[in-house]
């Protein structure tokens, strides 16, 4: 008996056309729940290191968690997984909105996408009849266009579709995935390797049901999710405001990065605000499936220069800041437009803002002329090139074919210290947190396994605010707030167990806007409904357990790919003091930094260099990815004992 | 607010008479739970390193556990701990009963003694009124005479009794503390160190109540855990045989130490049976504070040769095992009269019955003569010897006075390889269960913080017997059985999570009869049970942790007193194959052992030597105890990095 998943998982050879279904047992989910639990299995023990992400021997996973589809609040999300293009290592983005639970409707947890077909297609699943479809027609297409197209010739308008448009066709490095037109599975460049398998999209529709074991438990515990929900403040900022709503407060704090991170304030923010949204330009409040949040926006403009059309849903936090104020902008129809053309592209809107922002650095700083740029004045608060490079990045005209690479990569084609200006872990841009004011979040940044990324670990002004700490995380054993800018034992103690907590979350498919800290679903009622769903007696222990295991696996695939303790690094501007706002003058301490960084990997049982330790790795129940490079076992004697397996 | 736990500890200096009462807070209590957890933070924060056990300068520690005395069952236990005189390691020893639940109704969590009474004297504790009192006209009595005494002079039969007889005024180094003449502290000699204070007891009685939160909740949880106690059958062998009900089964499993650990099986074994116990001598079942179990035997014997008085209530399992099998005698009587004597004069029935066994293969090989053995001929079967060995054990008289040290002791006072036959872990004699066909009770035996024990982890058979794993402990995330003599990964990885579930058993009160895999009581019915009486929003995950951290201390305990790696194994007895039984032949591997010890090691987040890395202390939250030892810090950086806390 199987509950809160199928058991059935789609694997797909694009290069010769087969299908086959896969069924992996309930113990494989109780390991791996899904999520980020199947895309690190499938990466780290079917990919061969050193693969070409943009290459046909690279894989990608699309897979929904154990909780995916439940209806109940922020259980809407699946992740998708590849070696990255962006970073070269871990490849992983997660996405909301209506296409994960729509694909356990179909009957299946997660689909593997192998090989690279010669021509266009599109997969096209509805329960039990899947098919590569030709799409040679639809290449070329804005996402809009040929979600369209796709249903006009499918007769079908409630088919969910993950698409790519043109950015993903052609390869930018950051090209995202797309879902409504309005959910990106946003990082590390999946959608180029959509592009380089020549899939333009995977279209899903399902009539069947997600099995639960006890359903009569479920409305009783949504009910309790809804009012803690509720009872939340930020819960009802992101609604009123969205995720825009943190403009002001950031700004406030002197962490709204500007002008490349060389700020943390932007005099005129309340102009790209939550608040200027909701009174100009939003046109309503959207949500995921099943969810009472409602954080998303659609905005519209309909008259004047620049026209804005809300089924492309509305600037993010992330999207505002990484083109408003990191570029010095502060027209909120830009910034819409922006975003809508990212979607259209199917472009990541940080690494897409931060590109350009690093291109304005550069061209004031004499890296880059006019002349480098297609005649473009490429400066901070120039808001007419802003659409223009998002056009060029996503067709890889001119100078956005250097910035399609990513800045890491666009830094070192200009040269002459631009890598200064290039701010990125693991070669992946920063998102719009400024870790001066927020030191976890750099840490956070550090240590994804992913690259700079805001969403794999807490923030901890959303913990410990002013000395606050949310009860709803008592279960977790942090019953003690630590200070934002903090760099202690503690800290490092809280935000190992946020992001195994968070880290379990990707693997189950819970939205971090749902459960705390973050949101105001307690830990106890998520656990509450996996037990319902699943019918597992099941436990936090086992459950974090789990969390542990998938960046476990995650570490393992990044270091077989050779990165090592230097890549758990921020960028070094963020060693150097802020030169405005309210925290004018303050670096994160070096030294320091790197000591938590080693205090970490001495907690999460690895050695100096951040290797997984046999111990923690067999503790894990990983013994089959133990040892996973000859360096690690010079005398053979891990080799020995995993025999005892 | 406190709930569960009373917030007042009593400190009292018998060197000075002094008496106070300190208050820590809540956060104390979440972080240490009571029991284990408070013996292991008094012994490691404030004794030197170094200390004699026997000194005033050791402290005794009486500790009742956060579910102590709710009155559920399983609930009745307490812990007494000290630097050991037996093993000169960490020393702790669990009893049931009644006197913990008294501590806890008179106002008190624990209590910690110090220094040293210049003539005898008792504890009177009875709510605020404290004591300190004469005992001269005690001293010398048996523990019996004693309670009456008391209780005559106090003018009050219901006072609760923690006492020791002459074994623990004579510092025989096994001397255990009895309560109610029948629930003993009974390992680690911790009788001598009460002995070498000269307090003869602690009286308790109590009229207060044990606060819980939601006092409304307990009958319910209560209730659910009787029926998963009636439903699980070995709680009703426990109640219709005692834990005596083991010998039939361990002998025909080949697993009943037989003279000396040389054989597995005894033939006549039956007769020494629980069975043969309930046909004959049984008078009544017993148990401990609101416990439904029912696994206390009370024997009588009132004609014939031999008497015996059912106020000592009757032999457990183990005393059967190392008077009857280990010494080849297999009279029941007999046997309930050395369980009486052993009561009488508050010595370990384990500790004694091995010294004689131990003594009996000594005569045997030559090593002993009967000149040296008082007259006595101390071989295997001669149950003529086995009373007079315990009377002058207790009494330290001839040959006792040697066996007195332990059988560590006794082997090197005796010499010329007498050291193979005293079979101890840390110089602590083994318990009654063979590791040669349960591999984990050996692992238990070696890792043990307080030397060979049998309650420091459960023993495989009972979770894993037949390929059966219980669903019970599914919670803990082992939902695979593991076979009774593997010593795999998977092996030690269930060990490893079942001695942490088992060490936060020890913190909180809650007896190893009680819940899983022993018992019947689910884990998620404790934890909703503590959470209940707590009002803590905790989980299983924190629960654990605060496992793992009281396994922490009590190994950083034993490495400041110079316990190494090599201290971590069992007698090589076990490494040859059993001479007789089921399993004639069978040997453990040693050096497979010694690789899954430092398996464990690596999971436990220790170094090779087993020294408790910086990572894992301080996720921990054991910031005071780091560094613990100078060479541990070679280079001041561990203290650098204290700083950051």
């Amino acid at each position: 008996m199987s509950y809160g998943f199928l058991g059935r998982i789609i694997r797909v050879d694009l290069t010769s056309g087969s299908i086959t279904i896969e069924k992996p047992g309930e113990t494989f989910y109780r390991k791996y729940l899904g999520g980020k639990g199947l895309v690190a299995y499938y990466l780290l023990k079917e990919l061969p290191g050193g693969v070409d992400p943009l290459g046909p021997d690279n894989k990608l996973v699309f897979a929904t968690g154990v909780l995916t589809g439940v209806p109940a609040p922020a259980l809407p999300r699946f992740v998708v997984g590849a070696k990255s293009p962006l970073t070269g290592g871990f490849g992983q983005s997660e996405a909301g909105g209506f296409w994960g639970p729509e694909l356990k409707k179909a009957g299946y947890d997660a689909i593997i996408v192998e090989g690279c077909a010669e021509k266009p297609v599109y997969l096209y699943i509805k329960d039990d009849d899947i098919q590569i479809r030709d799409a040679q027609h639809l290449w070329g297409l804005e996402t809009g266009q040929a979600q369209e197209a796709i249903r006009w010739e499918l007769g079908d308008d409630k088919v969910r579709l993950a698409i790519i448009g043109t950015g993903g066709e052609n390869l930018v490095r950051y090209a995202c995935i797309i879902n409504e037109l309005k959910h990106a599975n946003g990082r590390n460049g999946l959608g180029a390797v959509m592009g380089s398998k020549k899939l333009k999209a995977i279209v899903v529709r399902g009539s069947g049901n997600i099995p639960v074991a006890e359903p009569e438990k479920i409305p009783g515990i949504r009910k309790d999710i809804i009012a803690e929900l509720k009872a939340y403040p930020l819960t009802q900022s992101l609604y009123e405001l969205g995720t825009a709503g943190a403009v002001i407060s950031l700004n406030a704090g002197g962490i709204l990065p500007t002008r490349n991170f060389n700020y943390g304030e932007l005099e005129t923010a309340e102009r790209i605000s939550g608040e200027a949204m909701a009174e100009t330009i939003l046109k309503r409040r959207e949500g995921c499936y099943a969810c009472s949040i409602r954080c998303k926006r659609a905005v519209e403009v309909s008259s004047g220069e620049i026209t804005v059309d809300p089924k492309y849903g509305g600037p993010e936090y992330e999207t505002i800041a990484s083109f408003g104020s990191l570029c010095q902008i502060d027209d909120l129809v830009l910034l819409a437009k922006a975003h809508e053309l990212c979607n259209k592209y199917s472009i990541d809107t940080i690494s897409t803002g931060c590109s350009i922002a690093f291109a304005m650095e550069c061209y004031e700083k004499g890296l880059l002329t006019r002349e480098d740029c297609d005649g473009l004045e490429v400066k901070f608060g120039n808001k007419d090139v802003i659409l223009p490079l998002i056009d060029m990045i996503a067709q890889r005209r001119g100078i956005g074919d250097i910035l399609a690479e990513g800045t890491h990569r666009a830094a070192k084609i200009i040269g002459r210290g631009a890598e200064d200006f290039a701010l990125t872990v693991k070669r992946q841009e920063l998102p719009m947190h400024d870790p001066r004011g927020k030191v976890a979040v750099g840490i956070g940044y550090a240590l994804s396994e992913t690259g700079a990324d805001h969403m794999t670990a807490a923030h901890d002004p959303l913990f410990a605010n002013k000395g606050i700490v949310l009860d709803t995380i008592f279960p977790l054993g942090i019953t003690k707030p630590v200070g934002e800018r903090d760099l202690t034992w503690e800290k490092i103690r809280a935000f190992m167990y946020l992001k195994i907590w968070w880290s379990f979350s990707d693997m189950a498919g819970i939205c971090h806007f749902g459960p705390v800290p973050r949101g105001g679903i307690s830990i106890n009622n998520i656990i509450r409904l996996l037990k319902a769903v699943t019918g597992w007696d099941t436990s936090l222990w086992e459950l974090m357990k789990a969390g542990e295991r998938s960046i476990n696996m995650a570490r393992l695939f990044n270091l077989r790919e050779g990165f090592t303790r230097e890549d758990d690094i921020l960028p070094k501007r963020l060693f150097t003091p802020l030169k405005k706002g309210r925290l004018k003058g303050v670096a994160i301490p070096e030294d320091e930094f790197r000591a938590i960084i080693s205090l970490y990997y001495a907690m999460m049982g690895w050695d100096e260099e951040g290797v997984p330790g046999k111990g923690k790795l067999l503790e894990l129940q990983l013994a089959e990815f133990l040892p996973m490079r000859e360096e690690d076992d010079p005398d053979g004697s891990l080799l020995d004992d995993a025999e005892l397996n």
